[in-house]
């Protein structure tokens, strides 16, 4: 069978010119948070699904006990008549190297026949403790897309991330600048790393919505944070720390 | 040589309609000692072997020293004029994540031009102890077969299993329903997880023979689950516990 | 580049009908010993050597400092006007199960084009300890050779070994067999398995000799079992017993 | 996509049988070092950039926080009407073994389409300890490239480096070789091995400055050898020792 096989259910016309935005598993799962967010508020439609052998061998069983293969899908929205978003999410980033870059190659191939020029992923930036205001770091294909953010309140410091960014948020943004010749940047929210994390999802929405135009209603976002706080607070007020908050695994 | 290689002894044509039943090595290995005993009792007649690069490399030596490569095996039986069943089984999964999704896609092609439309895969759910009477919980490609099995006393539970299903049992499922067009399910029969257990496979072929309708004699499978009780048994006489029978490892 | 390549040195015609023998490297080292023992003594031609992406990414560098790839080789040698013999050996397994199976059967190609109808692999059977007389147990393609090796004073029995054969030697007999129609056989001579044992290698020699029926010194194999068991005599002495004799390696 | 990818920048004629060096990340990671100094100090020409599925999936920032996909890289430089030297170098080494050799096809491909003849791979002998005066080991395609070598004060010895040369200083060396025909040496230079080691680059240019004849300063690298030297002799001092050194990690 085919590495990865696309069921595409709408066409996007080059015309419409999306901004591709990227939000996959990964630290704190804040891109994967906020693309699904603003995926269902916008009420955005499916494009297409992406199955793939590099994508666990395995289903996922719904409430109703469906199952579903995994996947990545992309969606559109139409904002205005001059912008669209498309963005991408999923179950899983690929699990082997070539995975990785084979699915990142697809996706900025779909996006090219679609006629989208700019691209942001989302990501996290791990820092091990729950900070009262996450920042918002950046990388960019090129200098140009560094002003242009700056200009928006995204951070660039010298030496963040000083270990290069692992999997899909970095290599959909290194492949969209030097194989695609697109305008593109990583953001990354500040987050503890050891759970998922709204508020670093909320972030991210924010400064997406400054740098593309939108306004979206974050209401839902902020009461799952406000969750997860009171559980953290009271773990701190219990007087257990570090340790016990690592504890709370992934829970979303 | 081409990764997957299938060695074809017998044609089975469309109009026969075998609903497809999967029973490869799992948790407690109910699903697979369910379909040997099924091949076994109703001397089921073999229609192909699957051979793979995806399978281990290594021989098995039988009783009389005689060495057979590792495969995965299709087997046929018409049960009445309008009623047949294949059973697909075999010595191991696919060894890595390709493997297990190109293995599937093989027996569901290999399915569809015998003219399957239904599929059953069997699979265990590990629950850590030893349980009077095992459930059998479903979960199904779409919401008709749910109320196809709920009727046969199939249970659905919103939280189990609750991580998905991995491997061939889920794979199968969820490509026979996405990819394939088909009806299918999968059985999981609660297991304790730590040794071949004949109990879980019982049940598993009492709710095929209840779906399917066939009738089978299980005298050989209950004099096994006796067996394994009578040392389970004996072992919690013993106060023991549970860490004992976990040393039981994998027998048959 | 070919997953694997193929540098051949000279044609072996069909009529020759040559025996096939297979010593790789494995447990004890017993197999490719005594390949290489036999290729030395008889001052066997190179028919062809078998490099791959499938061993390892390295180089061996001889003592004259002159580096050399990894490879598999053939080695041909007539041995009387109606016997004549082909000896597969190298400095590795396939690193991958693919290339455990690519290998297997690029070397039964080769063979089939070169007129083999018997094939003889060479392994270890670890036991842990020293043995004074190590047995040979078989394994076969078929009962026809399982009576034709019976009457050379082959052991078989049952429950050995317990776990089928891995790797190389179980899988080139298996393949043999079922893909290519060759009568089969592996020979398993018993091994401490903890260090490279030429004790092992000779067994392994004496009953190729009376299968294949040549003869050949055993002499320079012999003096080198002798040093290993001086160093294992005196480890025993010092009362150092079984664990210090693992910590010898694998030496040769 | 595939899996290796070039972008080239100019062409380079077969007239110019310019001699290839190879430098890629490794032990002390003295070869990268030394052949980036090099194309720094020549101020050489990309010739061309080695995209590939077979490097992690991540990109750099640098500290303009400008992305970079990991690459491998050749550059030229004329040095006098007669000779020429082409680099390759790069951010990592391919991370299974099918694309260690693939890698290493690709650029021997390369080369001899640019009339290459001649190989050196620079390469680090773990030592283990800090040395006053690092010795350059040799590893050689033939015993005239030998020869040529000890005429230049390459060190060849008997037992060194004992298990062969793994990753793509050997498998590029035993290629060229093997598969390309080419004269083809590894210098090996001795490395404490546990960090960055200036001092071990040092030595490779030396020695690679007298063979293929072209001077260059060394001062840079010396000035940064020194560096390291003052944290380890402090290091020392405190009465640390061996345990505290391997702390330091890589760092450059």
């Amino acid at each position: 069978m085919e590495k990865i096989q696309i069921k595409k259910y709408m066409e996007i016309g080059k015309e419409n010119k999306p901004i591709l935005i990227c939000g996959l598993p990964g630290i704190g799962n804040i891109g994967r948070l906020a693309a699904d967010y603003i995926i269902d508020k916008f009420n955005m439609e499916k494009v297409c699904d992406i199955y793939s052998t590099y994508l666990p061998a395995q289903v996922f069983v719904s409430s109703e006990s469906v199952v579903s293969l995994p996947k990545n899908s992309l969606y559109f929205k139409k904002l205005s008549k001059t912008r669209s978003i498309l963005i991408f999410t999923g179950d899983f980033q690929g699990t082997t190297t070539e995975g990785q870059y084979e699915i990142s190659e697809t996706v900025l191939k779909l996006a090219t026949s679609m006629g989208v020029k700019e691209v942001f992923t989302l990501g996290g930036y791990g820092v091990g403790k729950i900070l009262e205001s996450p920042r918002i770091i950046g990388a960019v294909s090129d200098l140009k897309m560094k002003k242009k953010l700056e200009a928006k309140g995204i951070i660039f410091s010298e030496n963040e991330p000083g270990g290069g960014i692992i999997g899909s948020a970095g290599l959909i943004l290194g492949m969209a600048g030097e194989f695609f010749g697109m305008d593109a940047a990583c953001l990354m929210g500040e987050t503890p790393g050891f759970f998922t994390d709204p508020k670093g999802s909320i972030e991210l929405i924010k400064a997406l919505s400054k740098i593309i135009k939108f306004s979206i209603k974050l209401e839902d976002l902020e009461e799952r944070a406000r969750s997860i706080e009171q559980i953290t607070d009271k773990m701190h007020m219990e007087g257990q720390g570090k340790e016990q908050k690592e504890d709370l695994g992934y829970f979303v």
